[in-house]
């Protein structure tokens, strides 16, 4: 951190602040004294100083920050890959491009499974599915909550696909732990700090959604909220942000993907379902993501998705689903991945 | 709401969807032929219906939503404003506009008492402070937590001021339900339906923030969902949204309060210390947000900024708090208001 | 500016960079070595340095404005309020907020002398309207051009009030010499370079919109661009922002109010109009903008808003602008002002 | 369009507004009456409805538009793709993607002569470079202008490669029509209308830049602006858009090129230098337009981006293109195309 002091500060008043500064955040300051100017360079764990109390001191003109406030996360302290691990043989991160797919909410026995069925057909080998749905509306279908727990928890039985499913509530941890393969935060609870933290209390793997108007940095330092915890396998997904654009449901950033590569160590994974929410776009915007390095994708499939319970609009058929894999793999193969 | 079908649509069709949508929904459905267009028109309870799925419909052209999907929360359904108690002789929506004044975190007894005495002194009538912090940071001070909301609780003992205080995990409601006189939802919470869901089961007041890239129709289905557990004592607030523009931490929509005003009967109440970030833009927002005509304001204050464990740059001082009550007073008198 | 580069970067590179910087820019520059860090601070006028080709040295780690880019618009360098003189008795920036006041378009000679001689009557003391008309789709209602601007001028000469109207093409300067007494810039328009550029040649008085989707150093920077080429009479028009919010056109960026009083020297006008885009936000709006303090207000008046042949929605009545300057008249006086 | 009215409009009301409609902008009006329910469906040229107008009709409920208002830039009135031709050979829209390079700012013969030819090498087929350069700050490079531009000519005649190069005033067309083969419209002019206007008298290409904050159909309004002037030559160019993202510089929305070529039939480029606004992102964003369909790339290459009087940051060295140039093959071989 770069604390710029106005012209004509006195020494004292840096002396004061310096010891202040070293004493409350434990960080080694060093003063540049230039002409006319004053610099304070700011060395060690800097991530707890408060740049707002800062502002507050008459002298400081401006302050830099140089060091971003994410460790853990950060690929300046590990530089290589993380892959994470979600069953035997699917690893998020390595040369596969892990497709998950399902419908967005589990709606009875027979569509699940049936779903599962075709998706692994199809080449997907995790399967997406909601039991608690977070939904605007308090009059909207909330979900099939614990018994469409249950009913991914059979579907994994009779495919083999690890099921990845959304948790909303610290509270459904433990049932959760049994009963899937990998949490899912959604991008509503991607600040539910709370819920984060108890989740950073487990060893199972976090798919952790961007919230749909965060920052890149703030979407990080959630990251490090779970592995600051001791969870260090998470994923990050980004399914589009809120913008002035109204045509599309939002607006995929597809930017993130080769910027959170490059400060990020954790594998990132593409939600082209969501970030377009029409069927018709998630086959051209997962085709970009996997040219822009996503490590894998999240994409909604339904058996009839004229009638599903939510998200019908965004949803592919059995026949458009196989229509996409096909056209994925020329472009994983032209990336040098498979899928 | 009305659903536009395609030129061609043969009637047959119309009668199946007309029987699907009257069955599933529930709801009253008249086709309107004119001259090649054909519209339905669907009168009832209408916000289940979901137009995603429908949109999926080869036939279906366009859907216009008529109704706004919140009802308990909207004027139209109650056209006299709701006015909320917080405490004896506190209430918000009334002629008198209440000011709620306090430190963004509580730090220590000795300073959540001498604020509240000095904030009562000028004016306030309702205490906040933080005891749950939630910071996008996992190394920041995360609140004093329980032991914070002990001490808001001696505070108002010793002033008689109700506190308000923000709630982050379903788990504390028991403790706060005892402890503090009014419910805050923070904005990264808004959409943290389990949370809301759970309040909505109490009576006590929730002072709902909007999220800070939440669209006024989404902050009222929130609203919606606490009135629809049975708790009808919701308090809204704008605090400043997301936007493109980097001087300010947030963009303050004041246009929200006129437009709450008219949506909803509930009592609206603005923050200008989180939506300007920085201490000098409080009096102006604040002024203008009683020109506009909010019943509240939210205002943050502390005993010393410069030092203060968070948010310290957009805190006033006891002495700008003053002045800025005293500058409050003239515009409420403007408004035929008091302060 | 502060160039902090990274550690381990060699004097002999620090060298060769300063000369380079101090050559090609004419700027001085200060090496401030400190333990392990070094910093250059450049002194002079770092306007032109570029921040973006200097961000390619593999040896600069962050680059720190410390001077805001502009300068004469900059209030540091021109501590007294500017007013700026429109006509005789009509000044932007003093005591008295000025009301611009009119149609979005002119439309007839009938139409433009009533609805002049209206809100004259009711206390606005500049006639806004369009003769061009800049309109997203090239089927719309374009002005009526040179007649429109001959009419506003009849008006004027019937009512006595100046004319503020748009100009959106350079080749229309001298027309607008003559026929009008405020060159106004729309929003669309505001980083047309070409057309600032010549209108900064001129010494009549501009109201610069500001972009709809412009930050507060862009606005102030298109401001510079008029001031740069010697037309110090430039008057600040915040007129709502493009955000994810649909309900209202545009959201009103009040904050920008006391941050451009703040920054500039230069007087600020509001157009409520605009930015709620609907005629019963206009008032609440106004009043906050008054509060927030504006010098001044642009008011769509009309004198049959449903049939206006532009923009009818946002218009004010004869009766409803009647109704919004008393109101705004009580707000003026308690923040010490006249309208 | 289709107009729901309000519960208990009269007949008569809506036999007079029907007359309204008829005669004022000449479209057939088709009452339906439901029960309860009347809906207007208009028929025939409703772009000229006004919108805002007939909502302060106190019967009018809602309005919704049923035909998008741009007509000759529509798919649904022109279905297959238009390939617009830059140069013989170079045909934008064909299986060929066409890849535009070349530096921001033409600044020397030497360097755009040296810049064209080594483009040429590595396969791009159209020469960029900037002569008249509209910058934030008056204190920036302008660029050469007229002799920027008769370089740009030169390099032509030295390379064979056709040149695209931004207009920002319409009294230089007359000099452009010798000395380029394809206008360029910057973002920030995307809706300076006098300028398109003008440009669409011409039949020279002209390469259209979506404004920064514009959205889907104001971009096709503009391009309607062209082909309403008889202008058939229209090229689309997705450059980014502001978000509240600041980590990249503009947030380049992917998503626009299945909407565009979806909406209609013009061609789409993608400009991955100005989205990403540095140069390491210029790779996997390329690939990314590519896999999403992209006609053509825009591409900034300079050698010696550190001294680049302008955008150094995003530019790509002359070994950094012709990998990437490479990367791109494979894409979009893999999509069935060529590059």
């Amino acid at each position: 951190m770069i604390i710029v002091m106005k012209n004509g500060t006195t020494e004292e008043h840096i002396t004061k602040l310096s010891n202040w500064l070293s004493e409350r955040f434990n960080v080694q300051v060093n003063p540049i004294y230039g002409t006319g100017t004053t610099v304070l360079a700011l060395v060690g764990d800097t991530g707890a100083v408060d740049k707002d109390a800062l502002l507050l001191d008459k002298y400081v003109e401006r302050i830099t920050k140089v060091q971003e406030p994410f460790k853990l996360a950060n690929r300046k302290m590990h530089p290589q890959d993380t892959i994470v691990k979600i069953a035997d043989g699917v690893e998020v991160g390595g040369k596969k491009i892990v497709v998950m797919a399902g419908p967005c909410s589990v709606e009875s026995r027979e569509q699940i499974i049936d779903v599962a069925k075709n998706v692994k057909k199809n080449g997907a080998t995790v399967l997406r599915g909601g039991a608690w749905k977070p939904r605007s509306s308090p009059y909207s279908f909330q979900g099939l909550k614990a018994e469409g727990l249950d009913l991914l928890h059979e579907a994994h039985k009779e495919t083999g696909l690890p099921v990845v499913t959304e948790i909303t509530n610290p509270a459904h941890i433990e049932l959760f732990m049994e009963k899937c393969d990998c949490f899912q935060v959604g991008a509503r609870n991607m600040q539910n700090f709370e819920l984060l933290k108890e989740l950073g209390q487990t060893d199972k793997p976090v798919l952790l959604k961007r919230g749909f108007a965060n920052t890149i940095e703030e979407f990080l330092m959630s990251a490090e909220y779970l592995m600051a915890g001791g969870n260090k396998n998470v994923i990050l997904c980004e399914r589009g942000i809120r913008t002035y654009e109204t045509y599309t449901r939002n607006t995929l950033d597809i930017s993130a993907v080769p910027v959170l590569k490059r400060m990020s160590h954790l594998p990132v994974v593409v939600d082209p379902s969501h970030a377009g929410g029409i069927y018709w776009m998630v086959e051209p915007l997962a085709r970009a993501a996997v040219a822009a390095g996503a490590d894998g994708l999240m994409i909604e499939v339904h058996n009839d998705p004229a009638h599903a319970l939510s998200d019908g609009a965004q949803s592919l058929t059995y026949e458009s689903f196989e229509e996409t894999m096909n056209s994925l793999r020329s472009i994983a193969n032209a990336m040098g991945r498979e899928i």
